[in-house]
């Protein structure tokens, strides 16, 4: 299967350590193409960010349709523009941040996230609401690193991760941590030893779910409010998604 | 004060429709500034559309910011990028689907809301959720008319959605009814009249409540989650975001 | 408009501090008369003192239904007898309550509560779980002074609450406060200086959303749960309730 | 035990329906005191006649404590000053709507309630979320009969209460059902047969709570916030309730 | 009546404590018998326990529909196998976590649980949640003793309950406090005298409860989801369990 | 790797069915286990069935232990003794209702569950409840057919389950279907062409979620309140479950 993560923001090193994690677990048969848009963000840190860079993602889907993408990841932990990318699309779409909530609570009563700053701690929170799973949630932590730290100094946000996941282990009453950002992706293993508690993270829970979907014939439903949309002008700078023609599978 | 009210379609006679309406409410020494986004889709009837159309929400408001205004309305029922564009600003930014809700809950126990296309319904469920108002409504119901035939087909659209009221009404067990469209500002008194009930309508309610806060002189917490997001590098056609510099007030 | 302010207690001062600080934020045409019940306890400070004090807020809603008043403002923040006065009248009834949970949600994300004692924080859960804002209130604080302390130790008093916004500012992730007592409505200038975040105070709110609803033409609903009382004999004291006859608009 | 079971309304019959169908469940050793307000309504069917009749309600229970009442019940549907009543005793006090929820989710999985009014049904919603118990109710249903013609038509009234309790159990997938007026006490036995399902009635199901309690040698919590009110100045016709001095056991 | 009391775990004393608690505030006409299984673990401490005790519970809920037994308790803080044992007869069953809930919300807004060890917690939550009562209870606490400790070492044991008992009083904003293991049945007014607070234990409440729900002609629900279970063949160790005829009162 | 997939009832057809359902979904190196207990009832529809049914699910996890197990799959829908058996090992545990739940909120925004008879849906309500997707499923749904007519009368069982899906397709606004039955796992493909809506079941479903926890290298939490139980003393016949030794991995 094509599996296309799509890493919403524009930093490329970024988009490498997602493909990388990702392919680490993939399956034999599954061929990761990590992308990322053409235009947006350097990182995601703020509703502001998100927003801006859902246009992006949602093109890299159109992008994906055309090349023939069997499922889509969404690599960024607020789920940016995950409804309306499944909207576009009959194969299955997953956000970072759902897959690791629903691998956590397989494997643990409660769970506790540790994100990059705490001004995206309520993203997480809306989420946990929107998904249903903010009884499984604990408590929503901050290391306060920005999230291009991970790329530009990351032994010091390292540092700042596991000593904050060391007091949610301690304070929190969980059997497990979400990590909170896709630029984690290569850090789980060293958190986990560290921690030693099991450690979920988004990018890698999100490959095997959408392998799950694939395996199982299941993809976003067509029946209802996910149909495509219906097409219809779009002007300006936004031309290119008028009348829209959906990929029929 | 300045109150600048954003149509997040780019169809300019809804944008006057909801200008007018607004005016009709507002106070002697509040000047309305109806805008669009110079791109984005016709008209907004599922994710998609909404994503798509937040960017140019997010630019008017930044214009908005250079022109000094004093508060803004983003006249979706699906408040796109409410959240965003609350960090843009320290003015208050109020949503039309918010601003119906909560005027509804100050007169009645329970609503209904009636809205355009049943695929949009989830939008809503997932708004009442987020503000905490699904308990207060009964109960979300669609005319299926698309938005533009509010435009373009009337009074076809009026009878159907009239009809659907009066459903809510005799069926619901409610105190008054919530329109689901920005598109519908013009047609309350008429709803009203015919169905016997309050009508509550965004648009309006989102001018009296921006004129309330600025009253109070309150505007978005610049404290926490909602602060100016960080300055930072935007590429591509999104290069105008790069390293924003917030108008402090 | 005839806005009539309720103070629930009988205390005359803190009416004239409550009638003051409606009219320092009240629009030009509109009229403030501060009333409070002839008979009652002198603060309120339990559900005792709560149902007490109800039955004169409801005189004064029929006192307020022959004068001619517009709208009306329960100024006691447990709310008390807000859907008991909604059924009396066609005008719009506020509690200040209520009111400053809806401004709070307008500006922030999550909020907290202070008030004065912590026995009442079971007041403010309650109405927090009924409207629908107990997902966006972090914590109900308690600054631990009795109501009269506002108006009889007043410099004391706002020292020990200004050190409780600081800690609900410090310590609960929040953007915004609110403040829990109709007493503290002359304060909240004073506290928004010296805390620096948003304060919400639910008198002034009040004021702005009966001027909001006024506006649109919106009253209590009669359909439904909230219609006028059915008429009935009432005996002994309370005979004067007998067979109200409902002021039509 | 003395068990004084205030009817909060002020008609007699009602009152004595109450007393007798509590003294056919009562153990031997308790000695039921039925009892009603001096002043009031003569029936409760809205939130302003709950309201009136909560000042009589709570001097009924400063009767019972210098009488030495050793448990109180409240013997309308709302639950009219429950807490309030609860601050000033340290004696049990039991809502018969609460009693006979929880009477029903021990015997049951799902209930319905059946009531008089369409529009009482919002004080049971409203009750069925404070107390937790809105998942175990299925739905609440009106008869649409006023409560007194409980006392002056009651054949008709119950034709109607047991045609609507077959439609509850036939529609609802409930295991039981909650009759929702104090003054069906007496026809619990007859809908029950009739219908075929456990019939939970309010005021049967206080008395043996209360006796439950009393057995147990809990009373009313007096540390938090169901402490005796702090003593302080009424004024006018409410001046008997001053500087009120609890009676400790 | 004959209540049944069913100490989930084999060990004997345990037993006796639970029946002695149980006599101390029984009717005058209750027969309190205690059992326990023939078979499975010592004390319950694990969700795995848990499990495997049902078996047993529900051999004695059999047992007792053969000896006639008007009423029954499952005397361990989980209520294991409560909603199946409820399938088996038509008297009512009580889980002893279920009645300590009911009553601490009859006497007091919130409530904390004071169990044996920590990972036991998440049983309680999971109750608290399915009964509705998870809003009343601030926290659930373990003083981290093994249930055994109880029995084998109770000063030291009851010395750490204190403790915990304390802290929660101090700290949690509570009326009451509900003790969370079975063991504990015979420390409740010692507790309750050092700790100041109204305490709560389930075996004594179930009690009452049995006997108030009997008092009542009040039984589990044979309409519905809780009907006998279809007869059916088991095999192996379950054949005492083919073909189960139900004992119809 | 060794995927244990346990039917929790007697009955060898039903294993079987399961059995190849699973391996027609499983990946190339997964080899399927399909086991049953040595004992037990021949088919689960109640809470009793349920009950009795775990002692033989915790035992096949004791042997899969024995036998180098993988993973292991709780083939019932009412996911019976799922969270004991993570207690008893370290390799991840999926109960088939939670699996199709998963899977059902990652391809439409709402569902409904169509099972066989209406006296358990009790159970999937309170999973639901439990997991957090009490909202994202319309209804429950049920078949009215015995689950072993799935074995016996398949034909006209099929035939009932399209018409209960179609209807659930038709009036309850969802995107998907999830089985509410492992009998139910050939079933699949047929009721999916039929009904034009995506189906999810849960046999299949945890398959490939067992397979993606396996692949990331998670397994069930030993940190917190799934750990190890403690071991202890069984007497009777679960004295095979004394002292139990964990496999560590």
């Amino acid at each position: 299967m094509n599996l296309h993560i799509i890493n919403p923001n524009t930093t490329a090193g970024m988009t490498e350590t997602i493909g990388e994690a990702a392919r680490r677990v993939s399956a034999p048969d599954t061929r990761i193409v990590a992308t990322q848009p053409s235009h947006g963000p350097v990182s995601i840190e703020s509703h502001f960010d998100e927003a801006i860079s859902v246009v992006g993602v949602l093109e890299e889907i159109l992008n994906g349709e055309k090349d023939g993408a069997d499922a889509y990841i969404i690599a960024c932990f607020g789920d940016p523009g995950l409804l309306a990318a499944r909207e576009l699309t009959q194969a299955p779409v997953i956000g970072i941040a759902e897959a690791a909530f629903h691998m956590a609570t397989l494997i643990s009563t409660r769970f506790s996230v540790v994100t990059t700053l705490a001004r995206t701690g309520i993203i997480a929170e809306h989420l946990l609401d929107q998904y249903g799973f903010s009884h499984h949630c604990r408590r929503v932590r901050a290391a306060e690193i920005p999230v291009l730290d991970l790329e530009n100094d990351g032994d010091a946000a390292l540092t700042r991760i596991i000593e904050e996941c060391r007091r949610a282990r301690d304070e929190d009453q969980i059997g497990a941590i979400v990590l909170g950002c896709g630029g984690m992706a290569d850090l789980t293993d060293t958190i986990c030893r560290e921690v030693g508690l099991p450690v979920v993270e988004g990018v890698t829970a999100a490959v095997k779910l959408a392998e799950a979907l694939t395996g199982l014939g299941l993809g976003t439903s067509k029946y209802g409010d996910l149909a495509f949309p219906r097409p219809k002008p779009f002007s300006g700078r936004d031309e290119n998604f008028s009348n829209l023609q959906p990929t029929r599978r």
